[in-house]
């Protein structure tokens, strides 16, 4: 049994190689490769992953797991061993279900509709990228209808992201949270704005750069681990848990987008240099879920990021970087001005107030999308007046509105909900911090991350995926996802910043 | 059969696909991965590269080769079904004969060794490269082993760089070439030397980087379908004929480093951007081997990049980017400057009298290696008194000797001599051109390089692997690689300079 194992291991890290390998050709895609690599690219990404779905998928693969199953129920349930070979069945079971042919086209059309996108936000043309959308959606209807039947055509998708999850569970906490939202909304509206024009003055490019590796450097990212470039639209990308770099994006005169977006990347970044090492090559590595992920972004980009005391420690340091600009606003002005509420147009840069109706406008346009009930030649109208309906403003072009993310033309339908669930879990994890580690306030006053970096890492990072997304939240806060404390933390937030 | 053409096609399209993503794997080792990804990097490149192996010699690409050879018979011997199948089963009859498992250990043992042999490099500690390296030849001596009886056993390897190519054959070029080549040099020194010193002021690295582009981009490098990068030993890299990337090196108190190292590496891009597309995705696409790759890096490098025309045109607006270094040093004693005989530590800075005396040290070790007569241990006394013997220098360091050159950290044995047979072939290229287009001097004098790349294109580039590299040469220049050209060209050239 133990050689069974060992059998099974070699073909997983095998999988595991070609999938970080393809991770590698993404991440050279948005950083690096030069627009005539397209074509080719795209059919080596999606080499690599009809690959690693064949392997994985292999009636071999399929036989060790069926052999494997008695000495699985030997094992301690907690153990390494058992909960790999408890994941491993469980993509091997949805993935048979997917031919490989599939895979690659599927693979192949997103790798494609990349460039065509990048293009399409430039020059402001929806058309463009439309029929790559489309083509997107019939080839999700197609992944969806191999696990028919299914209580909701978005289930399998949402499943990909977030294990287990369904897509009734997320309506369900999103009807709870977007009442709330809305209200709390109203609420502020009904006070007087605070400044936050000092932020949009013009920023050297190159001292925002510093800025912000020196904030994730004292944070606690390891730089022999990692690197930082620059992308359209910033994300992190891990390789192995010795390689895991981060993205970022300049604007001059803002100096909000790459503050808060590297302190964003660098959060995702921690979690996953702090998996276990022994779990790199196996399913176990990389981070449980894009809701967990989002969950440690989040909490360094908000809870944190955008918290008194991290700009009690701060707020000096980023004077000095810019000093025509913020020697004449106090801390306490600057502070609420990073935290002004003011519905917009462009889901990255918005206030935590309101950045989760512009998930749940997305999760609703994705739906309909899958349903059928919208057309893709429909979506920028939609997409419009839903933006009016929820925040009460519309962009004047599909640049600012429904071509602003990235996410679709990379074929990532069923991704959206995480982030705002990542919101959810991060109010979540801080109560709990704030039991654990009462001094919290003060540590980060002084610039002392280690103590809540070490919480993280031995709650949840050290893990990896060896647990369910939901499993993790229940274990580590005793509750299952919900929108009470992040309306908690919202709440308490805004009161003493807008006098509520 | 078209249809089992057209299946043999997509396992060698799927082939290609893996070989690539591989070398984007090493290109990111080399420019940008941090150094905690090394180990997972080597087992992702080995995992690749076994899997690559393993489709190529499936039992199924071995049947369809059989299947096919009745039809290939009917086939034009020149056309491209022909030649691909010939190029197919000369790779299948290669690679079956070697174990997928010592394809991966060696392959892990190369992308380990890489990150050593940096840091032996940098600390000048050979004693830390060594264990790397004796792993290394133990296992290429399996990798020979597995075509015994061989003539030499060194042939199997110079073969997977130069198709066809035998040890005897190279040291048949060389011990003609040798002689002559030290016969010139010990003519060359018995004259005044010319004045280079103007060469080794400091100069910005910025300007640097732009004058170069400024250069290549004259010449030709389309800079959609590629980018410049730094690494500390340069090269080029391709992924498709659409994206072809190169790397340089700027050293600030030296101006060759860059200014000749980026027209090298551009001369080895031209060949690859001039690939016919068609091949992409296919065993003909990619330069046809290392000589004839060689041959068109040092052609622009060397042939144009150091000719008087070339500065003819180039040279105002060196000046305009360096006035304080070149304002008072005429365009004569400039080329005579980057002319300049002086036998040195440094192969890739070395001139073009004393080149081809490193690559005939760099063969006559890995022969000596690989026949056992020499031990890796005893390899820096070894190289030691070769350069003295042959150059007349040693180094006082292994950083600037024996551990100089990134080849055999990556596993690259058998590969030095392409670079001498490169040199030769240039120069019969040189020739040929030069009959073909009469006035190509006056072309270069006034900027215009589009005649000379349209002829390399035609008659050399937009073959990609087509022809076997010796029969291109036949077929182009009408003879063998030889060294008489060459020592024409030297010897003119030197003439002139230095007064001989």
């Amino acid at each position: 049994m133990e050689n069974k194992l060992k059998q099974l291991k070699e073909i997983l890290a095998e999988c595991v190689d070609l999938m970080y390998a393809g991770a590698l050709l993404e991440w050279d895609q948005q950083c690096y490769m030069p627009t005539g690599g397209s074509e080719a690219r795209s059919y080596q990404m999606a080499t690599l992953k009809r690959l690693a779905h064949q392997r994985l998928t292999s009636s071999e693969t399929g036989q060790l797991l069926e052999d494997l199953k008695p000495y699985a129920e030997q094992l301690d349930p907690d153990s390494d061993d058992a909960c790999l070979l408890k994941v491993a069945q469980r993509r091997y079971d949805k993935n048979v279900k997917v031919p490989s042919e599939l895979v690659m086209e599927f693979a192949r059309a997103a790798g494609a509709s990349h460039v065509v996108w990048t293009k399409a936000k430039a020059e402001n043309k929806f058309s463009d990228f439309q029929p790559y959308l489309e083509k997107i959606i019939a080839l999700r209807r197609q992944y969806a209808d191999c696990f028919a039947p299914y209580t909701h055509v978005y289930d399998p998708l949402l499943d990909d992201f977030e294990a287990g999850l369904k897509t009734a569970d997320v309506q369900a906490i999103f009807a709870d949270l977007r009442a709330q939202q809305v209200s709390l909304l109203q609420e502020i509206a009904a006070r007087p704005q605070v400044d936050a024009s000092f932020l949009f003055l013009n920023f050297d490019e190159q001292k925002q750069w510093d800025f912000g590796v020196e904030a994730i450097t004292k944070i606690g990212y390891n730089w022999e681990c990692g690197r930082q470039d620059k992308a359209v639209h910033p994300f992190t990308s891990n390789f192995s848990s010795g390689d895991v770099r981060i993205t970022t994006r300049l604007t001059p005169d803002y100096l909000g987008t790459a503050l808060f977006g590297t302190l964003h990347e660098c959060g995702h970044a921690l979690y996953e240099l702090g998996v276990n090492p022994a779990y790199d090559r196996s399913l176990l590595g990389g981070g449980a879920s894009l809701a967990i992920h989002e969950s440690q972004s989040r909490l360094w980009e908000n809870l944190v990021g955008r918290s008194f005391p991290f700009w009690q420690y701060f707020y000096p340091r980023l004077q000095e970087y810019f000093p025509a600009q913020f020697s004449n606003v106090s801390l306490e002005t600057f502070y609420k001005g990073i935290n002004q509420v003011s519905p917009s147009l462009i889901r990255v840069e918005a206030d935590e107030a309101t950045y989760n109706l512009h998930i749940m406008l997305r999760l609703e346009l994705e739906i309909a999308l899958m349903e059928g009930s919208l057309e893709v030649k429909d979506l920028p109208e939609a997409w419009n007046a839903r933006m009016k309906d929820y925040l009460g403003v519309a962009p004047s072009t599909d640049s600012e509105g429904v071509l602003q993310d990235i996410h679709w033309s990379n074929g990532y339908i069923g991704y959206f909900s995480t982030y705002a669930l990542g919101n959810l879990i991060s109010a979540q994890l801080w109560e709990r911090i704030q039991t654990d580690i009462p001094d919290l306030a003060d540590q980060i006053r002084r610039g002392e991350f280690a103590p809540l970096l070490g919480w993280l890492r031995e709650k949840i990072h050290h893990h990896g995926s060896k647990y369910e997304p939901q499993d993790l939240v229940q274990q580590v806060t005793g509750s299952k996802i919900n929108a009470a404390p992040y309306m908690r933390y919202l709440r308490a937030k805004y009161s003493e910043i807008y006098g509520l």
